[in-house]
């Protein structure tokens, strides 16, 4: 293996963020240089309340095995959490938070004690440009929520989607129903004004839509085995993820939960558990179809010039090593 | 077989037109009672011209085998023409016109002669309307172009939608790009607002859309056993179809053509040749996927409520037995 690919999580927290975020720390192919926060599932604030709860956590539990107390631990951190914007691009917009499915503290109401440590001073915006110039074309944005920080550095810096190496999405809805509505993918929904930004950007993106992350579920059988391991973190895992189990029994009639960011999380880490087509994506911004992702795969022809002509082609997810991904977030998760 | 079902044809021929109204025409299943006529594949006035047209040359070659000069025949007619709007339903918006797939004549650049005959008085929805007044239940409206006239007798008259008996519309592209743009089919882009109206109404609605009628080709070696018919309609057709071959293999690089009408118009004539889905349909009627049609099969639960909820469901095509179509049309149009 050579050096860990760089990669920067975009994130809501969220359960299934803290999924992908531990899932991100415990694999060897990674080295996680920053998360920077969004609101969706919570708003901004608290998204980065529960960042800073995670990586403490994580740094408490996996990185120290317990040997030092939280108080410790905040301070000698080396990932940064930048909190990012607090409003959608356009601005005015109302935002639609998640806390039905995340619970109201946006991971399975525990109430979690205050996190040790502050975000650093820059904007999510801002690191992610500053990263992408320290690094270039060598670091990974993992996006896990609506696509505001990203569309923020496309427009601070024209340069920014050049310099990144690639930005992979948790969005979209290709062929199927959305999640909010018929037409809408929740992320892309949060901004899509953002999201359309970030698409036709030019930028190496790959995006992994519901079409895709549906197809991987943590079953109920997967959690007992979670809650029969010692591991601290199939311990908290048991925990928060009542609430999210408890959301999908409502809403899906299943038995299991959808593992959305930790399948976008994994296409990030090792890209052949996907495989996905090329072409245009392009995001309806108003009506009720606003959200609405539409992928072009440049083949077909049309007699005028269409708001897909001339745009940058974006990689969009097709298929999933469903049992694959199931496995590794088990494994990883468990490992200590 | 019973009573042959009435049916209403609202066109804009067209060169699919054509072939689909000379198919409904030779239909036993079916009594043709009107044609309606709308922009689309050519301008309002000249789809009445060309529906006039076709009517004629039915009823001189095909019904009276020839027997009858054209004045004669023309002053016969028991199918009346009824104009169609001139106008999209909202007014304003710039009419799309599909000259360059049917030629500027929309039947090929043939330039026949000027019909003899005039559309009634009545309007298009006028005469939908009356019609669905005079056999409540019984009548079949096959929309074969943008659904601005079926939209005005829904406003027209709240009753409609109870007393029509079926719609049968070729619109929509369902789980697949457009054919005006990625987004969007070429009816229901022509008139985005009506064909929301005319989704949500109520009535019972069956929608074939280019998922379907792109399965259905008539090849180039069809085209050759029409031209080696002595029959006058397979004389015809050979005649006006040049140029439709002639778009479809610079558009598509294919040597066959799509049977876009005449599919739409077989579903209503025999129903068993197309399977199909429920659920609601809902149009965008603005921004960059304006036309796109949007299918939520009612079962997939969502949190809050959508603007699909608690509206009509239609049918929607999902399978079509494209040989047994083409077959079909073959045979009904070289019979005489």
């Amino acid at each position: 293996m050579g050096v860990p690919k760089k990669i920067i999580i975009d994130t809501d927290p969220g359960i299934d963020d803290a999924m992908a975020i531990f899932v991100a720390l415990r694999s060897p192919e990674v080295e996680v240089i920053g998360l920077t926060t969004i609101y969706g599932n919570v708003y901004t604030t608290l998204a980065t309340r529960n960042a800073l709860h995670l990586v403490n956590y994580y740094y408490y539990y996996f990185f120290f095995n317990g040997h030092l107390n939280l108080l410790e631990v905040a301070g000698r951190t080396d990932i940064p959490v930048a909190e990012g914007s607090h409003v959608t691009i356009t601005k005015g917009t109302k935002l639609r938070i998640a806390d039905f499915v995340h619970g109201t503290d946006g991971l399975g109401n525990q109430n979690f004690p205050p996190p040790k440590g502050k975000p650093i001073e820059q904007s999510a915006a801002t690191f992610l440009i500053q990263q992408a110039n320290l690094y270039p074309g060598k670091v990974t944005v993992v996006a896990l929520g609506p696509l505001t920080n990203i569309a923020l550095a496309i427009q601070l810096d024209p340069e920014f989607s050049k310099k990144i190496g690639q930005i992979v999405i948790l969005g979209g809805a290709f062929a199927v129903n959305g999640n909010v509505n018929p037409a809408a993918e929740a992320n892309i929904f949060g901004d899509p004004d953002a999201a359309d930004i970030v698409f036709t950007c030019g930028a190496d993106i790959l995006t992994v839509g519901i079409n895709v992350t549906h197809q991987v579920v943590l079953a109920d059988t997967d959690r007992t085995k979670l809650a029969q391991s010692s591991g601290k973190f199939a311990q908290y895992l048991c925990k928060i993820l009542e609430v999210y189990f408890s959301y999908h029994r409502d809403a899906y009639y299943t038995k299991g939960v959808y593992l959305h960011d930790p399948t976008a999380l994994l296409a990030a880490v090792i890209p052949s558990l996907i495989t996905y087509t090329e072409g245009v994506v392009r995001v309806q911004t108003n009506g009720i179809t606003r959200g609405l992702t539409v992928f072009y795969n440049t083949k077909k022809r049309f007699a005028e010039v269409t708001e897909w002509s001339n745009k940058p082609t974006v990689k969009v997810a097709v298929t999933v090593d469903a049992p694959a991904v199931v496995k590794l977030v088990m494994e990883r998760l468990m490992d200590s």
